[in-house]
């Protein structure tokens, strides 16, 4: 369960937020419906509080909230804002654009880079340039480029890597030697490769797969839900889902997700080859000098009732088996959910008849799933 | 099955496009794969042409096209090239919006009006008024209102019925006494009602439900395909969706699934009660003085086995049950369906895992399916 690029956010951040009055509006009203925001979770009462403040909760939290008694009428219009906000935390910092320059390789943008970053790159002026063209029309663009000398992926490649060394884990935390194909748009030829730890920083767009297993009982759909080691750098703790990861360089979809089921949930391939493509959500998140534009194909696999998932990496503390309406509640209630998945099984929702035309800002709601640039 | 607001346009327009070289571009190509747009189903070979060529086809024509032996790569580059024509017939003329006004109601665009159309309001200056803002630091603000004294959406909607009225079959062709409601967006309040005919000519969002009813057997879906009657006005003869109708002024998405399942396809409620909402597709359409802006909610309905559709209102001549992937087969290789119901189908294509992220331009064929604004 690697699909994490952001700075570790401990859980007691979002833990504060849980007792928050009112949550911030990163981006444009426009994704939401126009009454005021008050999203339905923070009145969500929740008894024995102190194992969320310390940044932990139990499996036992989680039934909690999700068996809450507390009924809510679904044509009420504060319905979906619980939902609403979790789009909202994987959305920040849109108004910041403008801090950022464009990345242009061969005329094509592939990402974005903060004006105060490029400061690093003044010592690497082989590499990186700074590019002002008032060729258009008077008009005056400017954006960072690689160094016309770099030609080839290769070439850029290991002229990239070599800065991103030298930087080091000072300027880039958390450096894993693994490659991200940096590409203008999803399946066009690849113009470098990038480690994943620098995707943000330079702005390009990651690519991931995200799987929901589930399970369907007399008639009710049961999603399995994965609860992330606590001692992972990031988002310890947090509800994941059954199998996520990212798209390294060089692998498609399809086989990773064969290869990450294996890896994370102990899935036979003669089982996850059943598994669909049904959709893709993105988002574009801005902290600091990081500008993640993710795209996640989603997917969903139906599993046989008797199959048991078993981590593989250790990266999963442990599974449990949650009725899909009950999953809904922890979402629209809590913050447990890593907030990229929580957007998948709010697709998943759709996709299922959990969330209707009824609910007010249903097509606000499902607009709001790919508020990134999903190209 | 009446949700076409369009004008007549026969089948022969269609069946000349099928031996067309090249397809118009109607969008900018950013919803398309880069590569230069050359549709699959152009050399969809069928033998015998002259049904089509009259403007009529049979099933034994679908079946035909739709069991073609010519295999074709998942993976080639071209291969989702039919279904974005289909996308592309919903979306034409976006390079002309600049020839429409905005149409304001209480400070909200509610709607568009071709500036050749508005001279036919000269007369009625007492119900619609030209307004020409320049409060708006200097720049200058064009559009089009309802008069000031017109206050509540009782007097709106019998203002407009009533200009309607007077310019009549002339100017707005197939006038149904139906009233469509005009929002500024899906759930918002009413701000007055508008004949349904009228509405492509005002440029108003327009709603609608279309269901794909479908049945696995032994593993493999199949979608309840019905042809259309050919003495309809709108489409005569084209494939389309089980059940799909707009939405009128009062009543939701779910009560209008439940009444059209009854109407169109003789599905009981016991039955009907089990159509999930899933989706959302949305288009917008310029066609002279119309300006489609249409937002479909998609359904699904998994049917039993042994369930026969029955057409209550005499608008469908027959239904057939369908392989899906044959049923892809046809929309991708001709125009046997009415558009619109095609992006619906494409939509299920994707939540069904039918189309796959190796497929050459999955993430703009998904995107395209709500070029319009879907809110």
């Amino acid at each position: 369960m690697g699909w994490c690029l952001c700075k570790c956010r401990p859980l007691s951040t979002f833990s504060s937020l849980l007792y928050s009055s009112k949550p911030s509006l990163p981006f444009p009203s426009t994704f939401l419906p126009s009454s005021s925001i008050k999203s339905s979770f923070f009145s969500c009462s929740i008894s024995s509080s102190s194992a969320l403040a310390t940044g932990t909760f139990t499996w036992e939290d989680v039934f909690r909230v999700s068996q809450s008694a507390e009924e809510e009428e679904e044509n009420n219009s504060s319905y979906l804002h619980g939902y609403f906000h979790k789009v909202q935390l994987c959305n920040r910092g849109s108004g910041k654009q403008s801090e950022f320059l464009p990345f242009v390789i061969e005329g094509q943008t592939v990402g974005f880079i903060h004006a105060g970053f490029v400061e690093n790159f003044k010592s690497f002026n082989d590499v990186f340039v700074y590019i002002k063209d008032n060729s258009n029309g008077g008009s005056v663009g400017e954006f960072f480029s690689l160094h016309p000398m770099l030609k080839t992926a290769e070439e850029r490649t290991s002229a990239v890597a070599y800065v991103i060394k030298c930087l080091g884990e000072k300027h880039i935390p958390g450096i894993r030697n693994e490659l991200y194909p940096v590409v203008s748009s999803f399946g066009s030829p690849v113009l470098f490769s990038l480690e994943r730890a620098a995707a943000p920083y330079f702005g390009i767009k990651a690519y991931g797969i995200h799987m929901n297993g589930y399970v369907e009982i007399d008639g009710q759909k049961h999603l399995w839900v994965g609860k992330r080691s606590n001692t992972k750098q990031t988002y310890p703790g947090m509800l994941d889902h059954l199998v996520a990861g990212g798209l390294p360089h060089g692998i498609n979809c399809k086989e990773n997700v064969a290869k990450e089921c294996e890896e994370e949930a102990g899935i036979p391939r003669s089982i996850s080859i059943r598994a669909k493509p049904v959709s893709a959500v993105s988002y574009m998140d801005i902290d600091g000098y990081r500008y993640k534009r993710d795209v996640l194909f989603c997917y969903d696999l139906k599993l046989p009732e008797n199959f048991i998932p078993k981590n593989e990496d250790g990266e999963v503390e442990s599974f449990k088996l949650i009725p899909i309406r009950q999953v809904a509640e922890v979402i629209r209630k809590t913050q447990f959910y890593k907030p990229n998945c929580a957007l998948v099984v709010i697709d998943f929702l759709f996709r299922h008849g959990y969330i209707t035309p009824e609910n007010f800002g249903y097509l606000d709601l499902l607009r709001s799933l790919r508020i990134g640039e999903c190209s």
